[in-house]
């Protein structure tokens, strides 16, 4: 009897994934526009922080939103308040953006009239890890009420995440947060990682995100 | 050419699923134990109001946990501070529990001393609403921090549930989250199911759900 090929298809998912990705990074490369995968659990407060974000890069940058949904369009919808350019992407059904849902969001809002572009994600903290979809930077937001233990049960997002924002500082009055035991695990799985507390709702460290986020657009452009 | 035979995987995943579940269902009423699948975002509560919760029925159920998470063992050593039988079932990677890892958490756990089993389900909105477990009650945990607007994002979990708990109701002062919208996208999805606000930090709301509990444990047995 022939050997039978065994395929391992999860890997094989990740494997034609990982190739769809590089695919759209160079695609994005050459139009000369930086894509951020912005990561995190339901009601982190993605939107409210990309607002903010938006109103910040706006004069300097001409921005571009994909909001990844299950479904509904009420992020697309508050998003788009901030004069950026605006698409929702419906998984349909999928708990993740994958590079090939990735590459219909950037060709169907158009990639010659964005400098950056910010991909909000489905609200998860599992499989949105996985998946590499193509960006410049993978940056993840935790919110304070969703506590300080959460690398030690979501250990690859804070992995594979270029920059962590600690999300609502202004609720840790009220939640039993502790900053150094979030330090501490995030050192063990990612140790160069920089962690930067921030409030999207009063705007308490904005300015270290924005420096950061304008760093490395300009460092991507040098190198690209 | 003979005709083509086309796989839908998905659809054979969830049918192969529900299968599984209907034996898993069965098992658990010739074993006289009730199972109850808790969902949530990451950081809802979920353990904190599991321990509040067999605190207050230990007297008169046995109970039972099981910890999904993708890794580590910190909320099977939290709840074992309870006398509860707990175990911690790593779902290797994956971002949810599927009828088959509960067989085997069950069958790990053994039936034979306990009559109520809690499934901590892995933190996500998405895909465990897709995955009959195979338990007598789906409890779903929102909490005050993640907003009023998830019914929109993440409609199947809010559908399939039989209980909405609305956690961190001590923290409504601090989060815009409008209760009587929640109720109204909620009704949109699942007309008949109960919202029951609550806070697993102070014991505020745990009369109407302890009774809730103690009541479908009852029409259960009765029943099964």
């Amino acid at each position: 009897m022939d050997k039978i090929e065994i395929l391992d298809v999860k890997s094989q998912i990740i494997e034609d994934n990982d190739a769809a990705a590089a695919e759209v990074r160079d695609k994005l490369k050459k139009s000369n526009v930086f894509l951020v995968n912005l990561m995190a659990s339901p009601g982190a407060g993605k939107t409210t922080f990309l607002k903010r974000t938006i109103e910040a890069i706006r004069d300097e940058y001409r921005v571009g939103v994909m909001e990844a949904d299950v479904d509904c369009d009420v992020d697309a919808r508050t998003i788009s308040e901030t004069g950026a350019k605006v698409i929702q992407l419906h998984t349909g059904g999928s708990c993740h953006m994958d590079a090939y849902m990735t590459e219909q969001g950037i060709d169907k809002l158009g990639m010659e009239d964005v400098d950056v572009v910010f991909l909000e994600n489905v609200g998860n903290l599992v499989c949105p890890a996985e998946f590499d979809v193509g960006a410049a930077k993978k940056v993840m937001i935790l919110s304070v009420p969703e506590g300080d233990d959460k690398p030690l049960k979501y250990p690859l997002m804070f992995s594979v995440s270029d920059l962590l924002l600690i999300n609502k500082i202004d609720t840790m009055p009220v939640f039993d947060f502790n900053m150094d035991a979030l330090r501490e695990h995030v050192k063990e799985l990612n140790p160069d990682m920089q962690i930067m507390p921030v409030s999207a709702l009063n705007g308490d460290g904005f300015d270290a995100w924005i420096s950061w986020l304008k760093e490395e657009i300009k460092n991507w452009r040098e190198n690209r």
